[in-house]
């Protein structure tokens, strides 16, 4: 089985390749090989079978047939510009997230073998005037570019997968923390940082207040779900290709006391509090409540509590 | 005010610009001009003010920014591939429905002056596995390519919207009948000629049973609301630009009933049954029960019967 990752080097690309290359398998099926592309050359796992690694720009169509050239059993598609930087930088995220994603779409389809294609949405998709709880078939309606970028590709991952031209896999992704590395761009950035950074004994910014709700996954079972996406039969997925995926809802208080409980007082006492109108404006869009009855009865899983996001960091991402 | 319909040569299009063309002001603000543009030249109807006809094709984006060289207050973009056609033809559609729609979005950005643009979406737009009545925050998952590229759409309307690059205004039209003219490529052609032939004396094929039920509205109503459209204020209009147009669901056989009435037996006498499992693959993936609270609150109209539908065909477009 050829897996192609593009995205291969960002966090969940990274883990995800790692993972694979231990696995060797997804569904039962050798993998055979696994190509990571991404805007910088991606570092290569060790693997029991070839990988190999690629630049690639996916606003550029005749590269991303390039990178598919071999032929692609499961197509990973995790590239993206993230939601602050799509904000301040529209035409870069219409470019990357809706057209770039179109090339990928247009890409697989040109294959003509209906290649497994998992795309990782957001649940930033959704916004604006809906019920509280958000159930399956409640409306996509982002309050962010990413969002709404994310969500038109949505709409074509499905329409491809019922015209024959690819087989997709659209995951809302809710915020995955505890990330490891750097902030990024993201204006869910902080949901890790103000974990991630006093964990490793420096100060972090948390721009919002306590009492901030919102749905969390981990790296790890992120990774875990990414597979299942693989694995899913076409058929269990029903007219919808895409959906949320599972997880769980907290207070931004309550998880930083779980963190108080496993690290310390000193550890939580490296948050600064400094509200930032700029990042509230966005994340104060996004919504926080989900049924993710789909996904859990696709068999997709989530975490148990939060402090099961602190020990995976812990666990898989702590430096030193 | 400059008033652009791209579209224009179509025929909701041309009854719109018949009737602004009468009307000579949309929410007490005086047309100085209008532009009709369309894939042929439209005709150009009779008006107190300049109108100019243009041959567009909206997957030309240099061409798009000509037709707008002069600024434009309202936009209407009501050009489009229809379904049954994007369904045999994918890649016309996306170039016209999805990437010609974007260049439109563009050109109105590129003004820099926040123009209203009215774009017509479709109930298309729904289907899948949603609940049986359609609420304003109920899921988009077309089951045709055609719904999709419109969906897709509409995302980045709202998305625009909210970036004040122009100040759209979506609406999900219902099926409009009955139409006059000539049978088009819409799957949903059938749901005017079954009507609009027998009323001229000439037979017409159903291709779906009796109690197939559907969401209409008369073209009359239709333009009413094109035009409403235009002068809702913006900060009614929430956080979502796109929304359902208000119809009635009517079955068929209550409809040919209704025709019965008002034109007697042998009229309705000249449909013909044939079920037609091509357009039933389409037609049956469409949801038909909408609660359209929010187009309601806002002013948009509907016609209160079936038998309006027939009247104002009877009385606007029946030819001899």
């Amino acid at each position: 089985m050829h897996i192609v990752i593009i995205g291969g080097g960002g966090m969940l690309g990274r883990k995800l390749a790692l993972a694979l290359g231990r696995r060797g398998e997804i569904g039962g099926r050798a993998i055979s090989q696994m190509a990571l592309a991404d805007i910088v050359g991606p570092a290569i796992p060790e693997a029991s079978f070839p990988v190999t690694a690629h630049r690639l720009d996916i606003t550029d169509r005749a590269a991303v047939d390039g990178l598919l050239a071999d032929g692609a059993d499961v197509i990973y598609h995790l590239a993206a510009i993230v939601s602050a930087q799509s904000e301040s930088e529209f035409d870069l995220g219409m470019a990357v997230n809706l057209m770039g994603s179109i090339n990928v779409f247009e890409a697989a389809r040109a294959l003509g073998t209906t290649p497994k294609l998992i795309f990782t949405s957001s649940i930033a998709t959704y916004g604006g005037e809906i019920p509280e709880m958000i159930e399956d078939w409640t409306a996509l309606n982002p309050q962010t570019s990413y969002g709404a970028q994310k969500a038109a590709a949505e709409m074509l991952l499905t329409d491809y997968s019922r015209k024959g031209f690819l087989d997709g896999r659209g995951l809302r992704l809710p915020t995955i923390s505890i990330r490891p590395g750097k902030p990024n761009k993201a204006a869910s950035s902080f949901m890790s940082s103000i974990f991630r950074e006093p964990l490793q004994g420096r100060e972090a910014i948390c721009p919002v207040d306590p009492d901030y709700a919102h749905a969390y996954l981990s790296p790890r079972r992120c990774v875990e779900n990414l597979i299942i996406a693989a694995e899913v039969e076409a058929e269990a997925l029903g007219m919808n290709r895409c959906f949320a995926l599972p997880g769980r809802t907290h207070l931004i208080g309550d998880m930083v006391e779980d963190m108080r409980r496993v690290a310390g007082d000193a550890v939580a006492g490296l948050i600064r509090w400094e509200p930032d109108p700029e990042i509230q404006k966005i994340v104060l869009g996004w919504k926080a409540h989900f049924n993710p009855a789909k996904a859990l009865a696709l068999g997709f899983v989530r975490d148990d509590s939060f402090e099961d996001n602190i020990r995976f960091f812990l666990e898989d991402d702590i430096e030193g």
